[in-house]
């Protein structure tokens, strides 16, 4: 449930909520919005019955929200979120571009990537230091040498880095260097990281699983948010499908779907769902086509020497076009569709 | 096996080929492109030896096809298919938007939505006389009398009609009264349907199939094209997986991965994918990013009274904005990719 | 709607009730069950006030029908449908085990085959003499000489034979050589073929479509059914799924649920849903287990030189063991759950 | 790569090639076999040859092992691992029960039902004591409690009890408990997590992802059993789908698959696959018919108020007639299979 409270509502008055609430044995949560707080009611254990609360001063209506989700819902703050970083702003009315390798292989390697693509029109720069591998006996990734790297990289060529974490035990390593710390598709429902996500000061990027709904997804979303951190970036990056022209089967309805159900950001990752070079640039303009906050993509300068998904990464110069297209894309489609 | 006649090559030449073949108890399909002569080589019970062939005068190479496909291949006809329905040109350079309603309903109906979409850019009407339903009990379509006003559209709006054939007992009729013949989803592998389209001398409009491959569909429109109908263009319309917050998920990759494989047109229906109006303008920007030859969208003046899928059919101002989007995307995404 | 009529209601009630469907411009169907009739009413172009009927003489409820389906409902008729094929029942307390190539190829092939899966236990023998194949280059089948060759099966070895029929055109012809009638996954939704197979004097075997729900599935019975012909027999055959190990993924749910939705027998095809041998007895086991109302399987004496699906047809001693198996599981698992 | 050794080889000679080996900087994972040690070579970064081996003294051969898994393949080790719980044994000739809750619930809960199984024919007792949970605001588990409650039904009751470890973190606590320790469908890729298993003392039952192919879930089993731990049991529990008459899709086509690419011993979760009650006895007596080694099933004995999954769980004496009719049904099926 929801408290919405007026806008005129006072500090006491939003305690005394708060304290009924609490009495109740449920957790309350505020949410500041631009012109009104909102207060939601978590972990109860059943229905409350709103009829507790539309009786209070400075209450305006309290909302049974019948959607499983809560604080990622537009019924709970309608207000887009926009997520910082830096000086860069990912959310509504910006078009986000982050690049950089799969894995950080070298100093080298990472500051000649992060060089050509912060030319091209990126703004943030991604490369994993823990990979998540099917196999045990693939490259794992340098671990903390290589998120020192990426710190170096931020520090040299001045983009903020966003980079994996995956799982508690590493938490407090990679938070200490990375900007955005990024959730993979494999630990979309490893709830365990995501409440200790959810105590992060650092922004999250969520992955969608490779077979999860878009309310499963949200859920996930909602652990981070309910332990209080309200920093989260969606990132579609593909389903399994029957189809297999493709890795993974980029779903386009996702964005407006979830535009409109969450106020949090959506960005699309086009190189993990195509899983092939030559279908990155036309699913990088389909998805910003389809308003979509920004895009996540693999470049390399050498990709056939790469440690790790070297077929789907782009060159240097079609990273170059991707920006020119996808900004006049953007130029066209980005903002809110008025129907 | 497709034999490769040289540039200057003469008819004597490639008759003598021709016979070569079909004394081998095959079929010799000869295909014209811009500047040399390629000859198919159809029918054939096993692999065919390519020493044959090279050996004789005109010839260039030949080539064992190892693709299933033949005809459909850019192996076979590397320039790109332009199908040519009255002055509307249909491929790549070009951008063709079909709009209508799901089915048609009354004369003032169509005559009503075909001015609107007209109006907005649409170049072809859309339009269901025979309708393919999962319930027996459903509206079944105005059979030949929605066919008679398909033709009053032709002649008063002056916009050429798409409408569906279903079997292949009204072929000849719906034949007679439409300017392009759209096989649906359902029948993508009617063969018996597929066959008598390929004897059409009308442009066929081929759906791809709920839960087809890439392969598949090509091979469908091989039916068609081994028959000698080398109009074909196809049409992505999303697939069916477990993704339920769309009727069925778009495969943007499908896009990409046709126009590598074969020289024929490509458009999408974002409405059949989408299934909800909500969705129908993200994914059309998506599919003219991704290098769609063009769209067909089902628009309607009084969606909520369509006796056929009016929940998703557009608003005729919904559709002036998406003539707009996608026209303006067009420009910055048409035509082949450089990578 | 469905009018259940009294037990013991006369013919002239039952008469009168059918005359007040049809002023209503509705189609009366009547249902005769094992005590009672009832009458459909199809055709309605929207609800039907259940008041109207009653109050009449003979009527003991007028049951709204929420669900798409009617005459293949439960609702509409309880008791299970046995479809009878010369000496053999197909439907609930029986294992019915059809066999035989995927394609006839000869009459010495079929003949040989027959007398195998006969010995071994086998009721009905099938083959194909219409091939649907995603290749036009591939072998399409013997044609009205297959039809004569499963005549000659009949004849000399005693078993009824099925054979899938394709399109309209050739509907008489098949329905005059074959006992049983089969209507391939590709065309579960040719809506033209489905009705002129509810016009026919033979049972039809209704292949589920690859990406059919079960609602699609049983709609397509009723468009057969709504024609007046009640004996159909569906057949589950895998649909299809990411998964690549099998050819489709045996949906083993179907069972249990087609046999609470409807009164239609239920028999899997374990061979096209597993697409190689070395699956065919677990899967067939399986279904049985499930209960299944019968198997069809693919059996060859000669799999490696079958002109079709020869990697999934099984040696005749395979097809032996497959039956001693599937017998014994039908005697713990056969009828209905008692829960 | 696999070093075969001889079977008469002497320690020193095996002793001289795990030195070659790891002088390679790969690792050296001796394998015991009935008759004869294989010798993996593992963590190596690319080809090695195979000619460095064959002519040490007392190899054997060399196998160059092609799929990417190699401690859970049979080309590795062929005979089928057999797990010991206790007095219990999971895997080839062994059909083995094991029954509980979805959540231990209270101690009362959990030592009535575990009673009713015993009885019936369970061989171990499953109860969840950290549930991973989609929603934040649902029932989490009783954590530690609800391990002790387990440790109390093996006394009480005597049967050995499997329950879910999420995390890292917990490990220690629920390995002191546990005695088989399942990982669950969301956490099948979580790396951190399967390595940490590989260190444990117990058996882990690691299921299968909603979205896995065979061979990611092989990788995933191959990440426990690099650590050390070969005591992996696999639990197939339906895959995602578009079908939705069942939360799941039962793969059923994955228990000849696996038990032909692998030795450890695979089990089946009707309960997770089918999501509702009616489904379960079918795709139990399925899943047996197919050769599953065992069932995991959900029992409760007041389903209606169950905390978790009520819906799924079977009435005791639902599962009374599963344990007679799957005992029955491996009389007949069970083993493997002659072809």
């Amino acid at each position: 449930m929801l408290v919405v409270m007026d806008k005129s509502a006072t500090t006491e008055q939003i305690d005394y909520v708060i304290k009924v609430i609490e009495d109740l044995g449920c957790t309350a949560r505020p949410i500041p919005g631009g012109d009104r707080v909102s207060i939601g009611v978590l972990n109860n254990k059943g229905p409350v019955d709103t009829a507790l609360f539309t009786g209070l001063a400075g209450v305006k209506e309290a909302v049974p929200i019948t959607k499983p989700y809560k604080l990622v819902s537009r019924e709970t703050k309608n207000e887009d979120t926009l997520v910082k970083v830096g000086d860069v702003t990912i959310g509504n009315g910006f078009l986000t571009l982050i690049a950089g390798p799969c894995a950080i292989e070298s100093e080298e390697q990472a500051l000649t990537i992060a060089r050509h693509v912060k030319k091209s029109g990126a703004q943030l720069f991604r490369g994993g230091a823990f990979k998540p591998r099917t196999s045990p006996y693939s490259f794992q990734g340098l671990g903390e040498d290589g998120l020192k790297i990426l710190a170096k990289v931020r520090e040299t060529v001045g983009l903020p880095v966003v980079t994996e974490v995956m799982d508690v035990q590493t938490f407090d390593m990679v938070e200490h260097y990375a900007d955005v710390m990024q959730i993979g598709t494999r630990n979309m429902q490893n709830f365990s990281l995501l409440k200790r996500a959810g105590e992060s000061y650092r922004p999250i990027l969520l992955k969608r699983g490779m077979a999860a709904t878009i309310e499963e997804w949200l859920m996930a979303a909602e652990y981070i948010m309910a332990q209080g951190n309200h920093q989260v970036i969606l990132c579609e990056r593909g389903v399994r499908t029957f189809v297999h022209h493709s890795r993974n089967t980029l779903d386009l309805s996702a964005i407006p779907m979830v535009r409109k159900e969450s106020h949090l950001p959506i960005i699309v990752d086009p190189s993990h769902a195509a899983g092939r070079r030559d279908q990155v640039l036309p699913l990088s303009r389909g998805a910003v086509a389809a308003n979509a906050h920004g895009l996540m993509v693999e470049v390399h300068h050498q990709p056939d020497k790469a440690l790790s998904d070297g077929a789907q990464s782009l060159y240097p110069d079609q990273f170059d076009l991707l920006c020119q297209q996808v900004q006049a894309i953007f130029n066209v489609a980005g903002g809110p569709d008025p129907f």
